[in-house]
């Protein structure tokens, strides 16, 4: 199974001025092509930081995403990172200086240009969704941490990275708290490694109590972990199942 | 400057079922506190990542918040793996045992009883805004996942991490987009190396195009750099300063 990780960069987001939104969207995009996110890593806006967590993460992942700090101010460092973790030089894209060049005409100014920068050897990946091609360095896509932005690239991943299973999930919705419903639950944990299963219990304002997930990539596996856990609770004990 | 870590525990966001809520909130507490929120992880439902994870947040940060996993079911391992990480037993605590027999009464299962489970050597930390107390171990506060428990538990980290000085905060909105006001903001801050500035720039549906924030722990500082980067701008380049 193909795996991927997240590196979410950005002082704003470590101080609680606002929520990120881009995990949540990438990790869909990722389930929906059958790549399995095992870690995402949220830093602050520091070269040295970013550039080892993207050796670390580049080198134990299939692909690691980056959110955040592309932009041209001092605050932004990704490319910089990237390269640095890479032991490249970073240099000027003449494609995107062009673009650059035609969109801001006369106006354009050298920070402007610096939108251009890319670590050498790095490709660009462009595609209907986006005006502006996504920077790949290898295995790392840099993504710009606008979220209108960030999810306006999703299909440039998806266009890459197809080919895969996607994973199939299903659902329980029982009555039942988590102690009560613990035993038959292990029971099933216990007869269907293949499985993912997840128990998350609503805290207020549900016709449940607990939802269970079964999560994987062979759907007849789901769909019996799920029906084997259905069949062990009381009739009365189940909302309903997805 | 005290600082903190935060791990952010479960299948379900990483897989992109459920967005993450308590990060922000968390971040906005150690804000208020003055502590800096350094470096945030989110992993699997997985024992020993999250063992090590725990032990090397620990040791690198004065306090490490984690979220998630702390219910009875077989996905729960945020004790376990606190305990591992720190070389000690779990064990059941009387206080909380006492609490779940008093409010399950007669219905009580050994699963109910799991929710007692806390590394050895844990301390409860309770107050009146939380029923349930939080299990700190050393300097690693466990926190349940469920959004509304997580937050009702701040006011528990806040009297407890109380006496510092809180970060101020202040900001710029200017219609100049990054690559316009770079060459005004790089002299900013290279004058004012006390202050972390930086630079959001808004997509779309803003009076303004770019935000400026100026942070630390000395007011008069941030408000020094803040109106040097507001004097450097064209009066009519400025939407409006907070």
């Amino acid at each position: 199974m193909r795996t991927a990780a997240a590196l979410i960069i950005g002082n704003e987001l470590l101080s609680g001025k606002i929520a990120d939104e881009n995990l949540v969207v990438l990790a869909g995009t990722l389930r929906s092509l059958g790549v399995k996110l095992v870690r995402a890593v949220m830093v602050l806006d520091e070269l040295g930081v970013i550039a080892a967590e993207v050796r670390a993460l580049a080198a134990a992942h299939d692909y690691v995403f980056t959110s955040g700090g592309v932009g041209p101010t001092h605050d932004d460092l990704t490319i910089e990172g990237v390269a640095r973790a890479f032991g490249v030089p970073v240099v000027r894209a003449p494609n995107m200086e062009r673009m650059l060049r035609e969109y801001y005409g006369d106006r354009i100014t050298e920070g402007h240009l610096l939108m251009a920068r890319v670590p050498e050897g790095a490709r660009l990946v462009a595609g209907e969704s986006a005006a502006w091609p996504a920077v790949v360095m290898r295995n790392v896509w840099m993504l710009p941490g606008v979220p209108q932005i960030f999810r306006a690239k999703q299909p440039l991943i998806q266009a890459e990275l197809s080919g895969g299973t996607p994973f199939v999930s299903l659902a329980v919705f029982t009555t039942l708290d988590e102690g009560q419903l613990k035993p038959m639950l292990d029971r099933v944990v216990a007869a269907h490694r293949d499985v993912d299963i997840g128990s998350y219990p609503r805290w207020s304002g549900a016709d449940y109590r607990t939802k269970l997930t079964f999560d994987g990539l062979v759907e007849a596996k789901v769909r019996a972990a799920r029906d084997a856990f259905a069949e062990s609770l009381p009739p009365d004990a189940i909302v309903r199942v997805e």
